[in-house]
């Protein structure tokens, strides 16, 4: 692609090094930001520095936070002793947004992996074992994505927490086999956490 | 949607104030840029700034530019009796991508939709007319896509510059009628350049 302006060529190869924002998208987004008011695009970067330099992570949870214990786990409405574990960020707001958990979070960051060189220290496993030690938690509930990486991870848990005796969960599987949790619909996630069942049903033990 | 942190909901509610950007595809390039390297989201933001604060309009025609004038108008190979009349600069980037034509352009802003409230005074037709009042030009290209805003604009355009006498044409049909210029691909959009044909047959006068 030709650029009549390195200013703009700059904008449109910096946008398209986003996911899924190919060179054609971006420019039509830059040229965009060009027909709105300058404040805009000013708000925007200005938006998007101040999260990537002050967001910072949950000190419980690993959620994303502005403060060193989120919102979610500094509610003392909250019953600390149900904790769903979860691949990232997103699935937290998905499920927040059913309103049908009251419990805590742990956000994994990820699921074990090999294929793309994902162990268990890369994930926030360790923290998560160490709460469960403390003695507080009673049930955990798995929610990962039922795929093979997702189980993978699940059973990995699942061997390092089985000495504490806790009751272990997993959402129901109203969600299709595979699918991602952030994408499924606000009722059908919300009923597969209400009718969650014991994660040794679910390995068929 | 609920956000665990106000930075991450600014940054996602400004994204998603770029156009065919959702929430949900926001909050995945935003949750992205957590995951990348910080002076990445820094390099992006300020690209967005410096392009938005510095960047020019051609002088000439109307082209973005890092100068007063730009660096189609500014090369002396370009032959200045040749003027390529485009809607904006995305076709001015389409057509050059071709290296089909050595001429300058005339970026317009856009095109007449007096559904749109879009006149003639909206766009940069009187700088054309005077450029041709200068008599340097002898051909003038139109490139505008075939829609009803595109013809009603050609013509327009037509009748501003017929007591000039010079000749006028529009590129060849090769593209589907109602098509943009953008999306046509580049053979076909070379071939149209090379093959156009004199504006009163394109009227069938
Ligand atoms: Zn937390
Ligand atoms: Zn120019």
């Amino acid at each position: 692609m030709e650029f009549s302006s390195k200013l703009l060529q700059r904008a449109v190869n910096e946008m398209s090094q986003l996911p899924g924002i190919g060179k054609r998208t971006a420019l039509r987004l830059v040229l965009h930001m060009l027909r709105q008011p300058k404040e805009q695009t000013m708000m925007l970067s200005e938006a998007l520095q101040a999260m990537r330099n002050d967001v910072k992570f949950c000190g419980s949870c690993h959620n994303i936070s502005d403060k060193n214990l989120c919102e979610i786990c500094a509610n003392p409405n909250r019953n600390e002793s149900i904790i769903c574990i979860v691949e990232d960020i997103k699935d937290v707001m998905a499920i927040e947004n059913t309103s049908s958990f009251k419990g805590l979070y742990h956000v994994l960051g990820g699921k074990i992996s090999p294929m793309d060189g994902i162990g268990p220290h890369d994930l926030n496993i360790e923290s998560l074992v160490n709460k469960i030690k403390e003695g507080k938690v009673k049930e955990l509930i798995f929610a990962l994505s039922s795929t093979m990486e997702g189980d993978t991870t699940n059973f990995y848990i699942y061997k390092q927490i089985q000495e504490y005796q806790i009751f272990t969960s997993t959402i129901a599987r109203g969600i299709a086999v595979g699918d991602e949790l952030e994408y499924a619909d606000e009722i059908t996630l919300g009923r597969s956490i209400v009718n969650r069942i014991p994660f040794e049903n679910s390995l068929k033990l």
